[in-house]
């Protein structure tokens, strides 16, 4: 903890790879871009988890499992879906090792398979060629499944949560008579995840939906929540995809309606991951490190007594049992530091791991019957009497999670730019934010604008307002407005 | 649900086979030997998994998640854990697919990996690699770490539940300062596994020590749960491995002791995994189906309207609206089945889905102000008053949890047999049951009577009294007393 961190305003990427290590969030796997969740790191990932479970399954949904391998010839089914993960599957060929004199322990040759097997990047082939067997009528449907899971994409270049060869998600995948009903789902999900982001995470996000060329590998359409991230770039943090016939047609799924007709079943998918840690990291950290907000964080409230003996450590917990107990009860996450390190050495190290509130108690605060609170998101130091504090504790960590998410969305507005000149469109990109712009509706000034400036379209927002816009790049008559910006 | 279920006497495969199948459980996945876990055995494990994630959490366990993928040089460095798992790992050796135009999609033969990788068997190489990194000092210590996860053990004969290619689990993988603290930690879980597989599965279990031969591949020591099934036969429920330094010698994990010496570090792990529902399964069904253990049933009170018009079926619900709000508030889990199907057909439904209790109303009932109730583990029919039902669906359940535990129990109880004389033990061993015996603790006698009877030493009990006993195969000294039997 004594070395400072690199600056985030100067180094944001640097300053990120050091607060996930220094947090104890995550680290690195021997397999190239594998990842390691910390406990730390986890226990913020079971909170999240846990709440969108809660979520999904108000909603009627329930868990299943599927395996993690799929036969080569399923990903193959339908074509758009293989051509976006062709480049990135762990392919398992063989079921043995043995020894050998001269290498160690080698793969057996004679184990090979006949057919090769992925390790599945997502699961729709896997779940539709199940459907296919659990959906014969009308009778059978919606059918409103989500996994929790973990899956394998081989990438490249790898950053931990935002990018790496494994990662864990939820997937749900939805079957149904209509293809309204679909579309219906579809959105649906996404203000469950749009709710998620805002009210748990205090993370602002646009919604909206992709273009063809940013949507997912065998979609009709892919909604999204973008979200603005410190260093002004946006971070993709979850996508509701629409998949209309194209995995029943690959796999044959069909019912039989109400009126004796039979009819291809219509599909969703969609999916959150541990890339929302990252999220959370990046929207809310400051030079200090990591800000969680109280409801996902592991620990809302730290404990740091100031004692110079073991009479003073005795007299301290007498005095916070009572105090302590509350918290129990009340359900309040604290955690109580009594190591031997310095005061100062354990306020850096809590601020570091984003602990929402520490409550400071020495023996003057004993005798004044007080605790002192301080808050991570702002300069704010309180004391406050011992029998006040547990109402203060929680009103306290009803207010950071409102401050964190006012900061993060007053951030993304103020960088968030509406410009009608490809010059400023140009200057913003490169300096950082967001562009809301007209856009012609045409790939290729899609991709020309990426190529010239790096910025991808991350959404059409639901509020977009097209009407009298030109296209930024072409300047014809505007299709959409559209939200631009450099992502991770 | 018209068929008939096998004769759960005669033919207990069979029956197992079905009753998963026709219960939704599960169902086999397009990969040799992979499980689908459906919705309603999905809800069986969670409640399962939540109820031991709060006892390894009130226990001082964090969870923590480490990569699916293990470099093969890894799974290496420990002699015996190579030697167990190397006949069963599924290797990855490519990363990309690519179009063919005689083949259509075929493995990158450019994307070979230089090192192979294997998908996690079980996971103590990964685990001590990185506790390589994160143990330097006794006051790194204990790490108490867990994870729930997905492994694979390339299998030949699978069965759902019992034995499959990939499987979900949790392991736990804990590192110490003494020898004492891991064994003891060793045997603090061991009891936790006794207490989840007896207070909440309802099975109850013999506890003790796996012989040399059947011991985990890189343990010192392998203590059990074993339960028996309905067939006699036993089942392997839970391990709890004391792994001495072994792993700590195969990655060099290192700690300075308080007296600032360099000391190996000590570990333990530990892992109960979906097998439990298969004990559940063949430990409490019957004729009928799967009978389900109040504490994790997925439904505990599956409710059954009686009706025969339109009229009805508002009266009926407008009666129990005040009930089913009092069931919602006390957290019983209950389901409502107003579908078409016959009152019979959804009887034998719901019996054969092993709903602890049904609870039946009719147009009769409402006039009388009553509901029936009906038990899933005996015959019985009880008419009760609407005003007391809660009441009493709330002692039934806690009475049938026990009575399920207790007709395994006697049942696990008179079939096990104390003999003396190699004719009778081989006698009881053909027709079902578990011996206890003397052993003279050799190998060669173990496999002799594994190789005559096909029956296993279970475990070593800690309840065992050699004193005067005799091995009865070779006559000689009993260095234990042993529990035998086949087993699953």
């Amino acid at each position: 903890m004594s070395k400072e961190l690199p600056d985030i305003k100067k180094d944001f990427s640097s300053w990120y790879t050091q607060v996930v290590n220094r947090a104890g969030l995550a680290d690195y796997g021997p397999v190239k871009g594998t990842m390691v969740i910390k406990p730390y790191g986890f226990q913020l990932w079971e909170n999240i988890r846990d709440t969108f479970d809660k979520m999904i399954k108000e909603t009627g949904h329930v868990n299943a499992y599927f395996p993690l391998f799929i036969p080569k010839s399923f990903l193959a089914k339908e074509a758009e879906h293989i051509e976006g993960f062709a480049k990135e599957c762990a392919v398992v060929t063989h079921t043995r090792l043995k020894a050998s004199k001269t290498e160690g322990v080698v793969v057996d040759p004679d184990s090979r398979l006949e057919e090769e097997i992925i390790v599945r990047p997502t699961s729709e082939t896997i779940i539709w060629s199940m459907y296919k067997k659990w959906i014969q009528s009308y009778r059978d449907l919606p059918v409103l499944i989500n996994q929790w899971a973990n899956v394998v994409r081989w990438e490249m270049r790898t950053r931990l949560f935002l990018r790496t060869s494994e990662f864990l998600w939820q997937e749900g995948h939805t079957a149904h008579a209509t293809s309204e009903e679909a579309e219906k789902e579809t959105l649906d999900i996404l203000e469950l995840y749009r709710k998620l982001a805002e009210d748990y995470l205090a993370v602002p996000v646009y919604t909206g939906l992709k273009t063809e060329s940013e949507k997912f590998a065998g979609a009709e359409r892919t909604y999204c929540i973008e979200a603005m991230m410190g260093d002004k770039r946006a971070l993709q943090a979850g996508t509701s995809h629409n998949l209309g016939q194209n995995f029943a047609k690959a796999f044959d799924v069909r019912f039989q309606t109400k009126d004796n007709k039979e009819e291809l079943v219509w599909a969703t998918s969609w999916g959150v991951s541990t890339r929302l840690i990252g999220a959370v990291i990046l929207a809310h950290g400051d030079e200090k490190g990591l800000r969680l907000p109280p409801k996902i964080a592991p620990i809302q409230v730290v404990i740091i007594p100031i004692t110079k003996n073991d009479n003073q450590v005795a007299e301290i917990k007498e005095y916070l049992a009572p105090l302590l107990n509350e918290l129990r009860k009340a359900e309040v996450r604290f955690y109580e530091d009594w190591t031997n390190n310095s005061p100062g050495f354990k306020f850096n190290e809590w601020e570091m791991k984003g602990v929402p509130l520490r409550m400071e108690i020495g023996p003057r605060d004993v005798k004044e019957g007080k605790v002192v609170l301080s808050r991570r998101d702002k300069i704010d130091k309180l004391p406050v009497f011992k029998d006040d504090a547990m109402k203060c504790i929680k009103s306290t960590l009803i207010d950071i999670q409102k401050c964190l998410f006012k900061q993060a969305l007053d951030f993304r507005n103020s960088n968030t730019h509406k410009v009608s000149d490809y010059i400023e469109f140009k200057k913003i990109i490169k300096e950082g934010g967001f562009v809301r712009c007209g856009w012609d509706g045409s790939i290729e000034t899609e991709a020309k604008i990426k190529e010239e400036t790096k910025a991808s379209i991350r959404c059409i927002p639901f509020d977009e307002n097209p009407n009298g816009l030109t296209c930024i790049l072409s300047g014809r008559v505007a299709e959409h407005e559209a939200i631009f910006a450099k992502a991770y």
